[in-house]
């Protein structure tokens, strides 16, 4: 397959042929613009009248006629004076216009079509036969509401059939195994309209979440995190102290108490950073790891929300570490270990970092900045770790590392972030008492690994299509039994397990064993116990598997020895 | 000692006292009320010019000369119309006299004292002896302050003098145990003026909380109860239909989003209905035990915030339990057997329990509540508990039982709370499909045990005076060296244990032993390990008791044994 960049020349230039299609079909369309997108591309429309869906197989019929022409694609520069006149009738490419910088404009050309465009197409109409459009849906100019409403037509491109074939095999597969679709079917969680963006976990839900958190508090003991908890509310004075309230206001949620306003907490440091000045600290406390189990609430438009992956309420497995600047690196090393341990824990091996640096609307100086930033790229350099800078794209306290896995179906998931701060510490006067008595400002680190369980929950339900590894599943074994004769033995042995930790159910119903089987299966459980009159005789078991293969003549100190096993593998 | 009917008869008398001799010294001062409390007594007066703390003994020695005058106590009917020309200049005492019903108030009289009151007196002032002054406060008129500003002086009587002497003893160990004292010095918790009535709790704080969590969850799960997690904001919409919106709204903390009102959620029962209400459910999963760790916001005056005790956010371990009304008494017994169980399990032994019944502002009918008060009424009855009745005073959705228990210092604390609530799920219309296929309508079981985290971690601090048991202590072991020498063995030492789930912590200090065990002893950690050259060698444990007892040449597996035992004693 092709770099990255070359699909998206080969997917922008689809949005030309499309614009192209569109214009011969409903000439008093206007153009406005059309890029690729990460898995496709669009074009905003501002037609006469607007499309229906049914002119979609017609502009891509009519798209295939222009493939087939075959017409070179070309690209030259026009006198802005020319351009504007070209674009007389058209307010949306005028104000592009007035926006390029220097005295002339690109003009795209293919046939008697042309667009205003930077550039970066294939050579001809030819190449670009492997297309599918997706739909038509609504849209703005420049993507604001107060704008002119415009029509959007997406889709994607692919040099190849095969490659389109196989994008379209994967939608169709990632749509059956949507986690919205498995959370319903596996009564994982549910959303309501009382709360819109805000999810309801069930308890197998719960529970998924609970061996989570058991899973991470562990590695974090090991490693001398401290478990804090802050509030939930705090007074609007803290958040224009750390800079929120200017840089985040739009996210957040507000509520008056006492006539005073509080802020609904977005992120977790301003707590953890009244809890580190609530004393002294003297330089042998530090690296002060504080962990946070944090529940936080982020504004989204609605439009936006989507399932358990874009949620308006959510809990970060978050810490914030102070440590000297001289720990800083063995601080990252540590970090950045944990959080490949942890992601390769749920078998996502293909992991991609990227570095994110100073954003426009950063705070403090360029040289703390430099600091920071330099800091993440020596920690991962001397990891081994190969990753990319994003230019500009820091949050606006400090640099940050984000990692992104592969799923199972070949889609990137943007999930753990290192963050760097100094600047915090600088805004509330952070101290610790260096060996020789003298106050130092400490550095602080932001990071979350699963990022936010709730977005982790549904990347795992994706990935896993539904089928949870045993030490995850909500139900780990399920106990069948052959007639009722064995209900009363089955639930005793299901209270034994139980007691072991083990997550637990049993087949209640008087169904043949092949309907608890199917049962069992369609409920995605790990193991089952099939029992039957032998094995209540002989007190054995008979372990099936999801996969049908059977071990029969268990010990029940066999089956603790693979349950205990599993857990861990 | 005397009942708690006749103290308050003998506090309410020596308020009586109290306006006496401000009636003498201050003859300006207009009288309003003065009525027992729980602990002792206050009136509330409306002086000419403001009382002073100087002023206080000089009001306390008058009140002994009126004793040693030692002046009957009568008490007589008189009209209206000449208690009104009596009370001419004081609006208060007018505004009562309109109150009372009839054509007769009641008067007080000692001497040539007079005072508009209901009776109930001791026989002469020469029995209220025994009493303190304790300070000078501001309050208003009925309490509510839109109205008049006064000002309060409080106190306390008791019988004898060994009584009153005992209960100032008392009084002032609690001061000593008072757990925001404790809890500064043990750096378990802060509050801070960002987040007033807003708890932050530091790691060891947040360990005793995760204990109490982790004993509870094992216990819940023994008794499959299933865990949850609601949203903490939910639409006005849902509070509406709840009864909340109505009956609790002053309470309540409100937010904007996409336009829509939102409540911060004060109790967890609306989302525990949408958890029920999301799909259908057969007779054959009741009863079905739904726990919420949930995290509430509930509006508390300024003034009456005291700090774990009474907050404005904590965490209930609360349960929502759905049954047949069959299965009513037996899960009601279930419940009251975990609650004596795990109330016992920090040694509070003195439980009393009251039956609340229903209250003026209570929705659904007679029959329900009759129905609902006589299920719990009977499974008291059955587990051989004595319990009193608090006449209307249950919520308004339900009777239920309260657990109150005697600490340490015997003092009495409410905390667990059982309500039977036949209302939620009508106006809900939560539905169970019977075993004939009849929808019907399940009874809904609100509980929570600890009643609030926040809250028993306040009591068990008072309680245990920070001296917690081994199983609870936020650090139950510190290893000290005898020299800098053995600092790395107790590193690994202290590894090791870790491991095993114990929470250790080691003296970095190079202080000498007996400054290191007197660190330890102050910091209330129940055991010590003690490392010299000896145990280095040897590879024995020198275990030392916080009461100072000691044990020599444990060995590792020995020690692990005792630990474990202590942890489940």
């Amino acid at each position: 397959m092709k770099s990255n960049n070359e699909l998206a020349v080969l997917r922008h230039s689809a949005a030309h042929l499309l614009a192209q299609a569109v214009t011969e079909l409903f000439p008093n369309t206007l153009l406005t613009i059309g890029p690729a997108t990460e898995d496709g591309f669009f074009y905003d429309f501002l037609p006469s009248t607007n499309f229906k869906e049914e002119d979609l197989p017609i502009i891509s019929r009519r798209m295939h006629e222009i493939v087939a022409r075959n017409l070179p694609m070309t690209h030259y520069q026009m006198d802005k004076a020319q351009a504007r006149e070209l674009y007389k009738n058209n307010p949306f490419k005028l104000e592009l216009i007035d926006q390029i910088p220097g005295d002339t404009v690109g003009i795209a050309q293919q046939g008697d079509f042309y667009d205003l465009c930077r550039g970066g197409h294939v050579d001809s109409t030819g190449q670009l036969g492997h297309f599918k459009l997706w739909a038509i849906s609504g849209s703005y100019w420049r993507g604001n509401r107060e704008n002119q409403a415009l029509q959007r037509i997406s889709g994607t491109a692919f040099f190849t059939a095969k490659e389109l074939a196989d994008y379209e095999k994967l939608k169709e597969e990632a749509a059956l195994y949507d986690h919205r679709r498995l959370g319903k079917q596996m009564d994982l969680f549910s959303f309501h309209e009382e709360g819109v963006g805000f999810p309801f976990f069930h308890p197998k839900g719960q529970r998924i979440l609970n061996v989570l958190r058991n899973y991470l508090q562990k590695l974090l003991d090991a490693q001398d995190y401290q478990e804090i908890a802050t509030p939930t509310m705090l007074s609007d004075h803290l958040w224009q102290q750390s800079g929120h309230y200017q840089h985040y206001k739009n996210n957040m949620y507000f509520c008056t108490i006492d006539e005073k306003q509080y802020a609904i907490k977005p992120m977790n440091c301003p707590g953890a950073i009244l809890v580190y000045k609530d004393r002294p600290h003297s330089y042998k406390e530090l690296p002060l790891r504080l962990s946070e189990f944090g529940h936080v609430h982020r504004h989204e438009l609605s439009g936006v929300l989507h399932g358990l992956l874009r949620v308006r309420a959510f809990t970060q497995d978050d810490a914030h570490i102070f440590c000297t600047p001289d720990q800083l690196e063995s601080e990252l090393k540590k970090l950045i270990e944990l959080t490949y341990q942890i992601l390769n824990r749920f078998n996502f091996t293909q992991i991609s970092v990227a570095l994110s640096t100073k954003p426009e609307n950063a705070l403090g100086s360029n040289e703390l900045w430099e600091q920071a930033t330099n800091s993440l790229k020596t920690s991962l350099q001397e990891a081994g770790i190969a990753f990319t800078i994003n230019e500009g794209e820091g949050a606006f306290y400090g640099p940050k590392i984000e990692f992104r896995i592969k799923d199972s179906m070949g889609r990137e998931w943007q999930v753990s972030t290192i963050q760097v701060d100094f600047f915090l510490p600088e805004n509330f006067d952070l101290i610790y008492v260096a060996s020789g008595g003298a106050r130092q400002r400490p550095v602080m680190i932001h990071r979350a690994i699963y990022g936010s369980y709730e977005r982790f929950l549904a990347i795992l339900i994706e990935h896993f299509k539904g089928h949870f590894p045993f030490w995850l599943a909500p139900v780990q074994v399920k106990l069948l039994t052959i007639t009722d004769a064995q209900k009363a033995y089955a639930q005793e042995l299901a209270l034994k397990l139980k007691q072991h930790g083990l997550r637990v159910e049993q087949d209640n119903s008087s169904d043949p064993l092949s309907g608890q089987i199917k049962t069992a299966q369609l409920e995605k459980i790990p193991w089952m116990i099939v029992i039957g009159q032998k094995e209540m005789d002989q007190g054995t078991i008979t372990l099936r598997y999801a996969n049908g293969k059977q071990e029969f003549g268990l010990s029940y100190e066999q089956f603790l020895e693979k349950a205990h096993h599993a857990n861990n593998a």
